[in-house]
């Protein structure tokens, strides 16, 4: 399958899944862009689960919206467990959707280091009261795909997870 | 050209500008749902003048996060002038970025009415201390388009004021 089909396949398998079960969706993006919230606000009738995304693309976004503390991103960095953790546990509070997603990660093509390489990405869910934080496969290919590819990791785990 | 192609002339046309004039921008999205900003932070190097985007899909997002009051939600409706200026004018006290734009509309199928049929779509822009509000114009091809053409009459709007 292309990139496009699973991201297609994924999108209706975890829109059913929210349907079905009457959950509400959120999610914080940083490396996505807005690409996630996009991508599921496409499906028409998607009001009936989807509540907001919020576009972290600065820092001081994170701090303003999300509640992360500087202290988080000054010691482990925008990209890392850490942030994305406080930035869905952030979400969660704020919006008080069912299901709340973070994805912060580096799309590249600057923006790599020997230990946080171009297309690493971190991922964290709030759901049911548990906070799930994962490390995306790393993938580089390109800016574009890279972007596609942390959308497809984040629906992935929600499909995973529902 | 086709949609794409004046996509991809308009979108490096403002960033230029923003990045000359040494700005920042931050968007409030209804209908397009994510598409602005995913379509701002496509191009590397966009986090030196994208600052954020407020996906506020739910009534409640526009109220938690932009001040946008029950009742201009009440009285005008969600997809009306006056809510896309409060948008804007709350992202801009919000966000404190230079460039603040909103939009709201009706992407379709469904939602339309006689007075606002599907493709309606109001932007409204803060910028130097004044609010320019605009109907964008009313285009319904299928809501995939129809969100399209909205984030092209708010990069069209942003160009003529930048």
């Amino acid at each position: 399958m292309t990139m496009r089909n699973k991201l297609d396949v994924l999108t209706d398998a975890v829109a059913r899944k929210l349907l079905d079960q009457g959950l509400t969706l959120s999610s914080a993006e940083a490396c996505t862009g807005g690409l996630f919230a996009a991508r599921l606000t496409e499906m028409a009738g998607s009001s009936r689960f989807f509540d907001r995304s919020l576009v972290v693309y600065s820092n001081q976004a994170k701090l303003d919206h999300l509640g992360v503390k500087p202290e988080t991103l000054d010691q482990y960095g925008a990209v890392s467990p850490e942030t994305a953790r406080e930035m869905a546990v952030g979400l969660a509070k704020v919006s008080g959707s069912d299901v709340c997603i973070s994805v912060t990660g580096i799309a590249g093509p600057g923006g790599g280091t020997e230990e946080k390489p171009v297309g690493t990405a971190y991922i964290a869910v709030v759901y049911q009261g548990q906070t799930h934080v994962v490390q995306a496969p790393t993938v580089n290919v390109d800016r574009s795909y890279n972007r596609n590819h942390s959308v497809l990791s984040m629906l992935d785990l929600l499909n995973q997870l529902l």
